[in-house]
């Protein structure tokens, strides 16, 4: 079984149109809040792998809408890995009502590509891997 | 051959990130503008549709980022229907720079379907379909 | 004295700019973000008022930008009211480093006015100006 | 009389919150592009006065809320400068109907600090200022 991290946000009327709901661009706002906030709780620092050249790039993002989230909604986000490779690595990640576990909103696969400053592929640090996989 | 529809737009510093590039999320939106201004230059109107139950809603985004742009570029979104069907229409929309026309930054395949208030399927009114595409 | 509620959250990279620093318009997010998880906190509901034809509207905003925070700085907002008239309150809000507690971002005096669904002034709710004053 | 730059958009969703109107945070983003263009349209670039160690800072800004603008109107933020000193300058933002010129949504003093990448006051440029006011 793969690890997963769970990440707890409130939906605040920035997030939100005039239709009353989320806007759809912000639920790919969250998702990167969340796969930040397990890579921080990893004891990782993204500046520690900046600076020494390594990035971590955003290089494709699905994302199916199934229902629509409101303001002030209090949203559980479950991230896990479902594919590392050498280079990148392929998130999914589920947004749900953090009250109503299953009201889905929307589903992410999300592809992340270790890059060089360069923008050279770049092997994904092990470390990282390791936390978010049970591949250790 | 289909139609197609071009919307230009400048990036401007809030919509980039301390990465120096456009955040990407933002081409979501960029994307949306340009559908809606699309859709406008039609001469067609939302609150019109809503005001008949009749309701765009995303269904489904894939994004491949391909290239970062960066503050004050100006951009291109040629937007175009690749298919439609009774219920929902598949938009592909290509961000690319407005000087180097060969610098493409995202490709985007956005899903929309037209439902009731209820959130019930209807049928995509005729006179959208065919305003974007060649079925006339 | 008066009360003050503290309220704080992790700067994402979407909040930030290519000059490396969070968006200025974004304080103005976080302090919206405050005000409401203050008035969550003493058990108010907004659709509770709003149901009761009650809104609170922006008014005005002054905010004094002091130093400029970074991508994924801790910050800690502190809310208090420094005037509460019949149909108005004015917040003053700090932004400061959650680490570095004499490290202010900036400083907002936000004026919100109670009004009613036509937009007619309305008295404050008392509930709601004694939850965040002294006057009880 | 001193000049004004007028600049001209559109609300979009993504700008508006579930209260039907622009959040009131976006009309700060609205008078930065006005600034920025007025900038460029007077040939400036602001990545040649960057390579120069010359910065442009918020350093203070006061709206004043008037009435709400709603998703796909189209707005005009005229843009003046009310107070040129040796290291910042005051501009007085205008944001009405493009349609109803006397119906205001907002108004904003906003004043920017020219600074060095070390934080340390700058005089303006000259050029700028002068491209800006009367006083050549």
């Amino acid at each position: 079984m793969t690890k997963e991290f769970t990440f707890k946000l409130r939906v605040y009327s920035e997030d939100t149109d005039s239709f009353g709901i989320v806007h759809h661009s912000n639920y790919l706002r969250y998702m990167e809040r969340a796969r930040l906030e397990w890579f921080l709780s990893l004891g990782q620092r993204l500046d520690h792998w900046i600076a020494q050249g390594i990035l971590f790039v955003l290089h494709r993002a699905e994302i199916d809408y199934l229902a629509p989230a409101r303001v002030y909604d209090e949203l559980e986000i479950i991230t896990r890995v479902v594919s590392a490779r050498r280079v990148s690595v392929v998130y999914e990640q589920t947004i749900r009502s953090a009250e109503k576990k299953d009201l889905i909103f929307c589903i992410g696969h999300i592809t992340v590509v270790c890059v060089s400053a360069r923008m050279r592929p770049q092997v994904l640090p092990e470390l990282i891997v390791r936390g978010m996989t049970d591949d250790n």
